[in-house]
């Protein structure tokens, strides 16, 4: 895997949706805020996020292949994404995990499907597409709504990322989030730094 | 002009800059939050936005050409941005109006320069490029610091923004804005209504 900590700016961006997790991969504090446009109300939150860039061989890949009925060849790779985070107003910690399996078309690798384990109801991939202006775009259809997700680097060390998510009744909710990498100190997980790296 | 207003989802998202403004002519209301990363302080804010197209022909489009020293002739369109906004804890209001002058490349019209009037310090032109997801980008670079704008709709009733701000002191603020169009009743300004449209 590229040394993405320690790339500079002016250097190319991610192409690929792979690329794009690997370019992911790391510890980032994130921080969001949504928009409900209706009530015009606004919800703060912060968040640490690791990813972690996952083989297409890891059993968990092939695991989540058969419940979505995709064959595992077709696999470029997948990324685990582990969050804890608080919601302003409310002293709780919600903490989650999630695996991404990228599942490129044939005729396109620019865009294909996204399986995520633990899917709401039924196994509907989600789809991605990289732009030619490096930004990911995933979109989501489910029975509990729709949403978009757009998200691409400002800099190797600053994510930016926005979602549209409209539920069934017709409201609607925007979240844009801004992630700083943190710096990694050292190998060990126990021994990471707090610090934030500058992009 | 087209009726933007009455346009359905699933029709196809404006491809061209100059579009892109038309898409975006009428009154919206605007969500805004600002993230500063190194200080993990967040902002809000609320404004109206005007944003009235102008013709090539417009005096004050060749007024605007003469500053930067740009031929006239090779303008697109140009666009009127009025708007009146709150910041919270700050009861004051604030408002400004600008004029963005559109010149495409002549080899590539996906992209060109925008000529902005009251430049900062010396006249220098911003950067735009409409990408094949539709997103457009505005970069601006001066000595009080480099800016990039993306602007997408979500729907022809929800346009999304994002920017990032860096000064030269290496400080960043990355921002956010979810605008809604507003419904308008009646042709005549004071006629309109308050209401907001869905999308």
């Amino acid at each position: 895997m590229r040394n993405v900590v320690n790339r500079q700016d002016g250097e190319p961006m991610p192409k690929d949706v792979m690329d794009f997790f690997r370019a992911s991969a790391g510890r980032w504090f994130s921080q969001r805020n949504s928009h409900h446009p209706a009530g015009r109300r606004f919800e703060g939150g912060r968040s640490e996020l690791e990813i972690t860039p996952l083989a297409p061989e890891d059993g968990r890949v092939a695991e989540i292949c058969r419940l979505y009925r995709f064959e595992a060849a077709g696999v470029a790779g997948a990324v685990l994404v582990e969050w804890k985070g608080t919601i302003d107003r409310d002293s709780k910690t919600h903490t989650g995990r999630t695996i991404l399996v990228v599942v490129p078309d044939a005729q396109d690798p620019a865009q294909g499907s996204i399986l995520q384990d633990k899917p709401a109801t039924e196994p509907l991939p989600a789809r991605y597409r990289v732009g030619d202006d490096d930004v990911l775009t995933l979109s989501t259809t489910s029975n509990q709504g729709e949403s978009e997700e757009r998200l691409w680097f400002a800099s190797p060390n600053l994510r930016l990322r926005t979602a549209i998510v409209r539920y069934p009744d017709g409201t609607r909710v925007t979240t844009f989030c801004s992630e700083v990498r943190r710096a990694e100190a050292a190998a060990s997980k126990g021994e990471r730094s707090q610090s934030q790296t500058t992009d």
